[in-house]
């Protein structure tokens, strides 16, 4: 049995070893630079741990891990085109480092590497596991394309803001388990439970994120501080408020998600009060928990070895805990 | 037996009853309009008719074809923001008619939709198949990189210009036809020579593009008088006319190759000027033949009785007779 740890030690591994023709250099500089920029290489070590929880040889699951990787870091690429963002991890994003057109092909070659390593898995498996990874890139796809759509809504509803996370970030968390799962020999029943323990924990994951842009201690998150307010984001925080509060506040609310400032002091208190006032924080932990225990509540129901799923459980409870 | 014109029509009604999931609109809006765009439809048409040429079914390559031919788009629509190109087919380009974000979008769904489609061939060809379109896809990226590279480059070989073209271009027709023959049920031997087949009349296909630019009846051709000139692209007959002109010839189309003009008249007419001198256009039009010929040779070689070799003895013919 293997840690979460040794997994991705071995995603690391595999990563440095991932080789591919690489000329021309103006094309392939940049996809090592991506590939070298770290990250918690969480979704492929997922693909590993449900592999093997199901009974799998982990190795025989490093091709997709590594399919699931490069393809995450490809929508990176292309999102940070498209969110004009200058840095990631501390570092300049591909298209400001070289420029769009190289971040464009550099972010298309990705995928098509991202389905050359996918092919590798046996045979047999191929066409569910192509047909998933299809629907869950396309899916992905519309959750940015509903997260863009979003930025000039007039009104946003909750229901289509967890659509939206559900498509760009939770399912491919779910993929990534699910195809773990297929390739260690999971049944129908127990692939279809850890996709949807996979769904629950990434909308926890990203409602969690959501959170911690608020109320997190910044300095560890290592992002701008609030920078969702600062932009003006719908995240479930702004629509929860937006539903609940009275109408002066909520008038207030709107009004200061059209501002755009150099200091955000001030706003930013404004909205953070509003928010307590209406208890958003604690209703929002009180949905990740939600989330949180319907995962665990799948991960019950699979049919293996409890102690076989002491990594997805411990996966899950980082989740809701996690300060960061 | 079937018409290159029957294989094409067929392929606009699979394009018409082509259906998808199409939530949120603001993505699947810019893929319908850019699908309805029209084109010949060459490359899945060649799809179809490698399948049938072997003795498979057509019917059965028309989800590959499909695949193509959304493949070929989605490059479309990705190489129009790279190029800043306002108009294609004398419509608004996606990016230009949506925006840049939409338009990364649009391109990163028609690639997953491509491989949507092309899962559905039979299982025990998947692995072949997805693995030679992987491998096109990639290369593709890389021809449309050093087609970049070469924008800026102090010198381009000739060699580098053909490996270019083969890249951007050529491959992608060969591997149309070698993904109809697989599913046609050609044997290994017959899938190498129509890929090379392929890769020989994408070559002389490009070349005549790049002809005609200079030399053709720009009113036939449907594009901006001698573009190639005018945007100093380094084209087979530019390359050819540096290593066969005398110094101050050379001298000259380099400094004709740098300027960026309002009224390109005069230049146009001095580098039409310098080409004829060395008959660049006899030159040229002798290459295409050389690829033309091997193409032929290639063909005579596949083991099929001649009368089903016709479609692709009629497509030879017709890139290097083309006058538009």
């Amino acid at each position: 049995m293997h840690s979460l740890e040794d997994f991705r030690k071995q995603v690391e591994k595999s990563l440095k070893e991932f080789s591919f023709n690489d000329h021309p250099r103006e094309l392939y500089d940049p996809i090592y630079y991506m590939l070298d920029m770290g990250g918690k290489r969480i979704r492929p070590a997922m693909v590993l741990a449900a592999c093997e929880m199901f009974g799998g040889d982990y190795k025989e699951a490093l091709p997709a891990a590594l399919a699931i990787e490069v393809f995450h870091n490809f929508t990176l690429v292309h999102d940070d085109i498209m969110d004009q963002a200058p840095l990631r991890r501390g570092k300049e994003t591909v298209y400001q480092k070289w420029n769009t057109p190289v971040a464009i092909l550099v972010g298309d070659t990705m995928l098509s590497l991202a389905y050359d390593q996918l092919i590798q898995v046996k045979e047999g498996k191929l066409p569910e596991i192509i047909g998933l990874f299809n629907k869950t890139s396309i899916e992905v796809c519309e959750g940015q394309q509903m997260d863009m759509n979003f930025e000039t809504a007039d009104q946003v509803t909750i229901d289509e803001y967890l659509e939206m996370i559900r498509l760009k970030t939770a399912v491919l968390l779910a993929a990534s388990l699910k195809i773990g799962a297929a390739i260690g020999g999971a049944d129908a029943g127990n692939k279809d439970r850890i996709y949807k323990f996979g769904e629950a924990i990434g909308l926890a994951f990203q409602l969690k994120d959501d959170y911690l842009d608020v109320f997190g201690k910044q300095e560890l998150f290592g992002k701008q501080a609030s920078g969702d307010i600062v932009t003006n984001k719908k995240t479930y925080l702004f629509l929860k408020a937006l539903e609940l509060s009275a109408t002066e506040d909520r008038q207030k609310l709107k009004e200061l998600y059209k501002l755009d400032l150099n200091d955000n002091m001030e706003k930013i208190k404004t909205v953070r009060g509003i928010f307590e006032k209406y208890e958003i924080d604690r209703r929002t932990m009180a949905l990740i928990q939600q989330y949180h225990d319907e995962a665990i509540r799948l991960l019950v129901e699979i049919g293996v070895p409890d102690d076989k799923k002491q990594i997805l459980h411990s996966i899950a409870g980082q989740i809701v805990e996690r300060n960061f």
